[in-house]
């Protein structure tokens, strides 16, 4: 793989020439600029150096996306696409310098079509924004990403991101209906179409889900909307403890019959921490675990009927008290925890990482039981969230002093890795691999597995240009 | 492309070598068996000439399949899996000669995981076995392609089958978890696993869906299971005509408010053919044109209001009869009209070709117009039905007389695809492109896919030895 990571420098010729095509305000040098869109949220201590563009550029459309890929292609200059930046993986992290590409200029929703239930939006439109046009015609747009009110979509589909409603809805991907791509040479193709199925080619359109930028540049995309449902309802159970709240999240469905539209996970700790970072009382603030499950009917005596079962069921399996939510001020409460988490903790901690990790469902009680041992062994802590419904926990190790964090956090990442595998488990579930998790690929995929995703990747990218160093290593 | 269809032939020595890697039982030169396995359902007509297999094997596991690929990969040797041979386009045709690999003797299921509600199984069972099972656990495996009670699961991914649930729960694709898969070279991989979300790597699980043979061998395939829906329903509306019954479509969703689990079509020549072909009187015999519209509730009450709406719906936008089904034997007569259109037409017809072309669902009544003034304008004639509610027709265009059949049916089929890509329609929307279709690629999809798709092929596949000749052309 010699020499495939060899690109050009970029000249004042050049950033004259991208002036000249895509105008002189979308084209930017300035330092501080550089710096503050060279990252995502992934913490500067995560990474051994600092990564830095060179350049950036704002494309105001296809055509721009496309001039610019033009020019860089011929000069092989390396080309990092960026959403919001809210990224939780380096995917965004121009690690071989060049170009960083904003979209924050390609921010326009294009068309509801009613009569198709499609959106079609351009990538830099922020998630939050296509939900809402999509509720203000009854419609859901059911991709739900916890960051949804700052992250762009275009991100959420070169992520593949998850959130809240994974379990009922799947991912961003299967949203997807249609995407139009720039490909590294510049060329624009159309993936996909406002079609509810389509064998005709290989489905590009899947593949660019989660693809994290390396294989072509997202500038137009087609969501698949469905009427909204007419009620939903949450409910926060707690639990005496973690074991107790996790071992009945499958009687929901096998005893219940019913799939949620959410069943989130917040542990003791993660309960405390937030009520400390709040300074306020939470709902089961005291708890030993949550479980937040929420339920979606059309019809509201059904739903009445369906939360009354599921809370008297939760109790049954331990719950010792069951809080309700079905107007708009209740369920921000009763969401409060769990969307504060994060916040929590970076402001609490400095030296924590934030694991992604995903098993089968029915084993999330051994992932707990093997996060806490390790951390334990390693004299670390563990604060446990997240989807416990669809098996991703975001477990955040955390080290309470300072001290040798680094190694201990490495020695307990592989011991949790090893077992992980054995469990059915594997490394990330929605925030992605980018440049922080790409070392640990090798520990989860075996090398017939790796090869196929770099000749898959040179197969789009025969230059190597687009974002590289992400996903997997290549012996650079 | 010079050479990438230059293959080795399949000597007596490579002969006994498959014998001893896999036993002689599983070998198979006989000439009668070749010829019935080297054809699907595509009838022989639609080929300038026959196709022929070299050589049968019959995997009994997948380090059998894992040493066939050996052994082919050494000696460039052409391997074209095959399902059940119900397919549609050509997909298991061996254009190149070489080994055919049938997988009926991979047959078993493996396991159904309640816990995790998956199911496990090898590629040669029978769907409707898969969907027993479920059944048989309080469970729905989601996937219902028409021919799932001849149809191999392995074929049904293959191709990415639908079927009559797609607008509910997605095609074949959408209920893939993981992949176990034989590569060209005859590694072993799996992609995904028992996971509700996975971004770890490239997703190879949804590209493999709808690949038809040519990137990779399924050995295994983990699919996901959702508990059943307690109660359904079938409603039949007669409709005065074809316009009447399409307008309504949309409006089950958009006034009503639901997404049904069906919604078939069948227009007043399918009707009349189906109800000739049985020589019986079927519901709605004599209707301009009927939907047949599928409603799940876990309520029943609630079940019975939809349907109630549904049907009074119907009957404001132009329906003059309901049938209501909700026993098994009302259902079966419900949907006897839909399901024996495919054969009234072969039994009756002798020149015939099934279009399956997909449109954004609110263009089906321009599609059913765009048939039919062009079919008559070439001196045919077409049936049109399918599944109307994900805008997939099944429209099959028939010659009543003798003559230059070759010549009107190919001036009518660029017609309309000339004038489908303008209204945002495709080639296939379920039955694949395989042989049958790949010289019609190039008026769907530009270039720089086309040529997207070849290199992705090389990737996994450089030898090109996996089910060459299918999708896409090569300037062979």
């Amino acid at each position: 793989m010699s020499g495939i990571f060899s690109y050009g420098k970029i000249t004042d010729e050049i950033i004259d020439e991208l002036k000249g095509k895509i105008g002189t305000n979308n084209v930017c040098a300035d330092e501080e600029k550089l710096e503050s869109y060279s990252r995502d949220e992934v913490p500067q201590s995560a990474y051994d150096r600092e990564y830095r563009a060179a350049l950036l550029v704002f494309p105001e459309s296809t055509e721009h996306v496309s001039e610019v890929m033009k020019t860089a292609s011929r000069e092989r200059i390396p080309v990092t696409p960026r959403g919001a930046g809210t990224g939780l993986s380096g995917g965004a992290l121009p690690a071989f310098g060049g170009i960083v590409m904003s979209f924050e200029k390609m921010n326009r929703i294009l068309e509801l079509d009613e009569a198709n239930l499609t959106i079609t939006t351009e990538p830099g439109v922020v998630t939050a924004e296509i939900s809402r046009m999509a509720a203000r015609h009854g419609l859901l747009y059911a991709g739900d990403p916890c960051s949804g009110d700052a992250s762009f979509i275009g991100g959420n589909i070169a992520e593949n991101a998850g959130g809240n409603k994974v379990i009922k809805y799947g991912a961003t991907g299967a949203q997807l209906l249609a995407l139009e791509v720039v490909l590294a040479d510049g060329s624009v193709c159309w993936f996909g179409g406002k079609r509810r199925k389509d064998v005709t080619g290989l489905d590009f359109v899947h593949l660019m889900a989660g693809s994290e930028g390396v294989l072509a540049i997202i500038t137009k995309a087609i969501l698949r909307l469905m009427p909204a449902p007419r009620h939903s309802v949450d409910l926060l159970a707690a639990f005496p403890d973690a074991e107790s709240a996790v071992a009945f999240v499958p009687q929901i469905i096998k005893e219940g019959g019913l799939i949620p539209a959410s069943v989130e996970f917040i542990d003791r700790k993660a309960l405390r921490l937030v009520a400390s970072y709040l300074n306020t009382e939470i709902p089961a603030g005291d708890a030993g675990a949550a479980l937040i499950i929420q339920l979606e009917e059309n019809d509201a005596e059904l739903l009445e009927r369906e939360f009354e079962e599921i809370g008297k069921l939760s109790q049954s399996h331990g719950a010792y008290e069951v809080y309700v939510a079905d107007t708009r001020g209740a369920k921000e409460r009763i969401w409060q925890a769990r969307k504060n988490v994060p916040e929590a903790v970076s402001a609490i901690y400095k030296r924590y990482t934030k694991e992604d990790l995903v098993v089968p469902t029915a084993d999330v009680p051994a992932l707990l039981e093997l996060l806490n041992d390790t951390a334990r062994s390693e004299g670390l802590e563990c604060v446990a969230y997240g989807h416990v419904g669809d098996g991703n926990m975001h477990c955040t190790i955390i080290s309470p002093e300072c001290g040798d964090w680094h190694e201990r956090l490495r020695a307990a990442q592989l011991r949790i890795y090893e077992k992980l595998v054995g469990m059915g488990g594997t490394l990330s579930g929605e925030h992605g691999i980018g440049y922080k998790r790409r070392e640990y690929m090798k520990y989860f995929l075996d090398e017939a597995q790796l090869e196929l995703i770099r000749r898959v990747k040179l197969a789009f990218d025969p230059q190597n240009i687009l974002n590289p160093g992400k996903l997997v290593e290549w012996g650079e």
